[in-house]
C-alpha cells in the first residue's frame, strides 16, 4: 500500500514548497497561525472564475499572480499588513500538470514580492470552469483600519495612480479597443498592483480599493457613510493610454472595474498629511471630488458642469 | 442613481444577518478579527463541488450544513474551538433566489448550532457546477493543536463513533444499496457531525477527520509519523445498519470517505485518560488497531489473522 493519488503528490511536489512555517508543510488538517501580539487581523476572501474573471487562454502564473493581488488589493485599502493565505482550487480533472506549475510558479514569484505564505486549502475537480478562492489574512494596529464608513461632506474624494485602465485593458484583451502598443492597458487588466506603496492611510476617514469600477465603488462608500458625491469628471487621472483612448472611452473609466486603486475620504485638515505621503511614496494622488450631504446622490459633472449621465454603474455579478 | 445590483441586494437580504461583529455587516472590503488573547489560531479551507461533492438535486440547507461541517470537523480533529468563517460563493447567474434562501437559512441553523459566525467573503457567478469554499477559523491553547505527526509505533489507533456510514450512505443516495429504512446512513452521509463533543484530544500523540476513507487518511498518519499500521478489521465500530448492509460492504467501510470521526493515535499510558474523556462525553471510542515500526505499510486483518486486500485506499479529486 505504498501509492499516492495523484491529488497528494501534486500538493507535495507543487504546493508544500509554498507554505510557510504554520502552514505545517500542508501535511495537516488545519494551519496553525500565531497572531502578532497586540494586533487586530484583517481577513478578506475573493475567488476568481475561469471565464468569468479570466479566459480559459491566460497563462496561469498571470492567473495566479492576480487572483493573490486582488486580495491583497483590499488589506492594502484597509491599511493591513499581509501574512499569508489559503487557497481552494476547483479544476478539471484533466487539467495538465504544466498548468499547475504555471499557476505555482505565479504564486511563488508573489508570495516573494508581496512577503506573504501559503497557510493551506483544498483541492477538489470540477466538472466545468475552474474556480479559484484565496482567503488572505493580516494585521493592523487594533482600530487603526481605514474602513468604507466614515467619509462626510465636505471631505475630499481622492483616487491613487490613474483610473480606468483596467477597464481598457479588458477591451483591449477583448479585442474591442485597438492601439495599447506597449501594452499598458493590458498590463494594468491582468495584473493590477495593490497599493502597499503608500503606506499606513492614518489620513483617510473611509477607504476602499476599486474594483467594481469608480462610480459604483462610490457608491459604496456613500452608503456606508450616509453621504453623497460630486465627481468633477475632468479631475479623474486617467492614464496616457486611456487618454489616448478618446473621449468615447471616457465613461467606461468612469464606471468599468478591475483597477484596484484606493478611492479615500479625506477631510480637508487631513491633506497636509496626504501630500507629505504622496511626496514620501512617490505615488500619484488625486482629489476628484467632493462627499456631500445628500446620502446616495452621486453626480459625475463634465467641465461645464452639467451632469454626465452613466449607462451603467459598474460590475455586478448576477 | 438610487440602483442597486441583484448581488448586493442578496447580499444584505440574505448574507448580511449572518456576519458576526468582526464582520462589519459584509460591507467591508475585508473583516476584522481580534484574537483570543494568548491563543493559537488554527485555520482551515475546504470547498465543496456541485456534482462532485453534493448531487444538483440536494437541498441547499443541507449543502450549506454540510459545507460548514467538513470545515468545523477538521478543527474538531485539532481540539481547537470555533470562531466563524469566510465563504466565497461561485453559483450560475440564473440560480433561483429561493435557493440562496435556502442556502442561508442552512447556514444559519449551524452557525447557532455551534457558535460560529460569518466574517466575509465574496459572491460570483460561474458558468458551471456550483463551487462554494469555506476558510474556517478556530482556537487552541498555544502548542496543544493535535497534529497528524507524533504516531509512534505501539500506539493504540483509535476511532470515534462508527466507520463507513458516510461511504454506505452514499450508496444509498446513489441507489447502488437498498435498505437504510430509517435513513440513518443517508442521514450521516448528508449531515456528518464534527466531533467537538470529544472536547480537549490531550490524549491523543496524532489526530485527523477522516474524510478521504479509513485506510487513506490512517496512511496519512503513518507518513506524517513515519510508522506503519495493523488494523484488525473485527474491531472496526460498524453501526447496525452498516452490520445489516452484510459483508460485501465492509472494505467499502474501510476505504469509503465523509465519516468525519477522528482517526487517533494514543499512547497507552494515555489510554486511562481517553476511557475517562470517553465516559465524560458519551463518545462511543474504539481501539482498531496498532501503529508498528514498519514506516508506510499498512495491514488490515480479517479475524483469522489473514491480510484483506483492498481494491481502493480511498478518495482522490485527480
Amino acid at each position: 500500500m505504498s501509492d499516492t493519488p495523484r491529488e497528494f503528490q501534486l500538493i507535495a511536489r507543487y504546493f508544500r514548497p509554498l507554505a510557510g512555517p504554520g502552514g505545517l508543510g500542508l501535511t495537516d488538517d488545519a494551519a496553525l497561525l500565531t497572531p502578532p501580539p497586540g494586533r487586530q487581523l484583517v481577513l478578506t476572501a475573493d475567488a476568481m472564475v475561469e471565464d468569468v474573471h479570466f479566459p480559459s487562454t491566460q497563462s496561469a502564473d498571470l492567473t495566479a499572480r492576480k487572483l493573490l493581488r486582488v486580495n491583497l488589493s483590499d488589506l492594502a485599502a484597509k491599511g493591513a499588513t499581509p501574512i499569508g493565505y489559503l487557497l481552494t482550487m476547483a479544476i478539471r480533472r484533466e487539467t495538465p500538470e504544466s498548468w499547475i506549475a504555471d499557476f505555482t510558479a505565479g504564486l511563488r514569484q508573489d508570495q516573494d514580492q508581496f512577503g506573504i505564505v501559503l497557510l493551506g486549502g483544498d483541492s477538489t475537480s470540477i466538472g466545468g470552469p475552474a474556480c479559484l478562492s484565496v482567503t488572505m489574512i493580516g494585521h493592523v494596529e487594533p482600530g487603526q483600519a481605514v474602513r468604507r464608513h466614515g467619509a462626510r461632506a465636505g471631505d475630499g474624494i481622492w483616487v491613487t495612480g490613474t483610473i480606468g485602465d483596467g477597464a481598457l485593458g479588458l477591451a483591449v484583451a477583448q479585442g474591442r479597443l485597438p492601439g495599447d502598443a506597449d501594452g499598458w492597458l493590458l498590463n494594468r487588466y491582468r495584473l493590477p498592483s495593490p497599493r502597499f506603496d503608500i503606506g499606513l492611510l492614518s489620513f483617510a476617514s473611509a477607504c476602499l480599493d476599486i474594483s467594481d469600477g469608480l462610480v459604483q465603488d462610490l457608491g459604496h462608500l456613500c452608503r456606508a457613510g450616509v453621504v453623497g458625491a460630486v465627481i468633477e469628471a475632468a479631475s479623474v487621472p486617467l492614464s496616457s493610454a486611456a487618454r489616448a483612448a478618446g473621449l468615447a472611452w471616457r465613461n467606461i473609466c468612469l464606471t468599468g472595474g478591475d483597477d484596484y486603486e484606493l478611492l479615500m475620504a479625506v477631510p480637508d485638515e487631513k491633506e497636509s498629511v496626504l501630500r507629505a505621503v504622496a511626496q514620501r511614496s512617490g505615488v500619484k494622488l488625486t482629489r476628484i471630488g467632493t462627499f456631500t450631504d445628500t446620502p446616495g446622490k452621486i453626480l459625475v459633472r463634465d467641465e461645464g458642469g452639467n451632469d454626465i449621465r452613466l449607462d451603467r454603474h459598474g460590475w455586478s455579478h448576477f
